[in-house]
């Protein structure tokens, strides 16, 4: 360990199912990518499915806090079975999300040399969705009278606000301008008339700081159909929490399985510590079988570093992944050959 | 004309862009299908982008009135980019599903002999999307406040009551009776709790009714990735108004272009007409150039004999699209040349 090297507390949340499998892989490129650079100490946390069912607890506030005063984040996968859908997503991962104030989901799509796209021709894949992580149909707002009876009637309720639409606009240009320098929203706004036409005359606003940067709106139906037809056309996409969360789904289809992609939930003004998870799910039916891909999870420690400012180390986790898929993407492996392999390159 | 023949009177909403290049085919097609069986008689509506922006008026009440006597609508496409996003949309296409309480949005894929999919390996592609018409994040409840300013809030209320759920679920099963007895729920119940927990109860429900059709559960997010990866896993796919609008333009790309997918938005007490349209829109980068694919349009006409309970007129509709992608679905061919084609061979 140089002397220099800076310390970090990472939390660290395995969560359920194949969560607590690939998340050891994360955290095994984490260290290595920054060895001589960073020093990190973990606390690991003992939250998704078990707890629950163990004590009840799904994030007490006791855990928040001391999860609030790390510097980032890794997360494995949240959602159980046996549990009632919306417990712990709701209880758990979005309210860490919300409450720290995590407004950027950053999603990259990318189709690795070695990957085989379900796509005939896919062309070239390297797109970012910036999907909005604090509001919309994410919020919770919403109920439900005369439960259980004919007369029902439940809601659902997307509050979208000035300020949260601006400052994850506004984290959409200046990624674009690191990059091929074009941003697409995606909305509804022929339908959802009020939220539609908030984000697109700020879009329209912001993008005026940008005159490098060029904008495109697209509905979310129509995306869809790009996203198969023409997935190249893509550099940043801009979009709510809903539309981010089915579209980075379908994206991940397209570059050949979730098992590739990587997400930050991130709090760019650094009040809190943002959180990197694979955008897979805890994934119950191949759980506990040594056969899930650990490759989103070491992504997402990538991106945990480039958070962080280390963008070599953040480099070679990219380049391990790469070769590895390139040399042995289509071999069948256990998570542990994959994750031992990835870090041997490294 | 067999003096036997049934009387109907059908509107015909051509609307903008391709849409009035496409629906004189349609037209044309249910013409020839039913000859014999059927007299169709016609009202024409000037509704749609022109008629707006030369006298302000999208949906005359008046004209509203003469449609509601019809016994069904032929409608092309609505949308124009000199027109606000929203306006024609939910004045004029959305108020009729409305206030004509369509409350079956029903939109069939299926991937014809002779076209090919962006997918490379997409195997049988065949089954139907019932997506609810008449609720959700459509009914137009929301609103902001502060508009144009940094504190503006926008709001959009999904609305959804176990009435109109569980009349379009009944309809999905009695639906997957006559196809391959399997439903699949789309929704997102792990966020939208309220909504998604009555849909789930009241599939539930009514599937105790349908003891011979099986019924499984995806989020929509999960949706968009079956969807490219095994589209043959779906039978009939049972969702709300804002998922099922983008799974099934999802669906379409998938089984080679929204250029084959046609739609019946259905009243199916029959309390009022309804109507029938291909699922594209009004495509402005091609109108006017004789270039858009009518076959969807056509489909649609077949749709509409089905309501009408014309069961081989509308087989000889599919049967003459079959044949004509099958020969020459990969050909070019202008929109006249494709509809004269389908004709010709009725
Ligand atoms: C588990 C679920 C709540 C979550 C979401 O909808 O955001 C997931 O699908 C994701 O995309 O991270
Ligand atoms: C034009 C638009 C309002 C419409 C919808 O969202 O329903 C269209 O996308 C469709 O699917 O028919």
């Amino acid at each position: 360990m140089s002397e220099t090297a800076k310390k970090y507390k990472i939390a660290v949340i395995p969560g359920d199912g194949i969560g607590k499998e690939v998340t050891p892989w994360a955290q095994k490129a984490l260290e290595k990518a920054a060895e001589g650079v960073a020093e990190f100490e973990y606390e690991k946390f003992d939250l998704g499915a078990e707890r629950y069912l163990r004590d009840g607890a799904i994030l007490p506030e006791g855990e928040e806090e001391r999860i609030k005063k790390t510097d980032a984040i890794l997360l494995g996968a949240v959602g159980d079975p046996r549990i009632k859908a919306g417990i712990l997503e709701r209880g758990l991962l979005l309210k860490l999300r919300f409450d720290l104030d995590q407004y950027v989901n950053l999603r990259p799509s990318k189709l690795y040399k070695g990957v085989t796209s379900p796509l005939a021709n896919p062309g070239d894949i390297d797109f970012v969705v910036v999907r909005e992580g604090t509001e919309g149909l994410y919020c919770g707002a919403g109920g439900a009278v005369r439960r259980g009876t004919p007369n029902e009637v439940a809601t659902e309720v997307s509050i979208n606000t000035a300020y949260g639409v601006e400052r994850v606009v506004r984290y959409a240009f200046q990624l674009a301008m690191k990059r091929r320098k074009h941003v697409t929203l995606v909305h509804k706004k022929n339908v959802l008339v009020n939220a539609g036409d908030m984000w697109q005359r700020i879009v329209d606003k912001v993008a005026e700081e940008y005159p490098e940067v060029s904008h495109d709106y697209l509905h979310i139906d129509a995306t869809t159909i790009f996203m198969v037809s023409n997935p190249s056309r893509f550099d940043v996409i801009l979009t709510d929490n809903l539309f981010g969360d089915i579209i980075t789904d379908e994206a991940g289809a397209v570059v050949g399985g979730v098992g590739y992609s990587a997400s930050g939930c991130i709090n760019a003004s650094n009040e809190y510590p943002s959180m990197f998870e694979p955008i897979h799910g805890s994934a119950p039916d191949i759980a506990g079988q040594n056969k899930a891909n650990p490759t989103a999870a070491i992504l997402s420690a990538a991106m945990l570093l480039e958070h962080l400012g280390f963008d070599d180390a953040a480099k070679r986790i990219h380049a391990a992944v790469e070769a590895d898929i390139e040399e042995l993407g289509s071999t069948t492996r256990s998570t542990d050959e994959v994750g031992r392999d990835i870090l041997a390159r490294m």
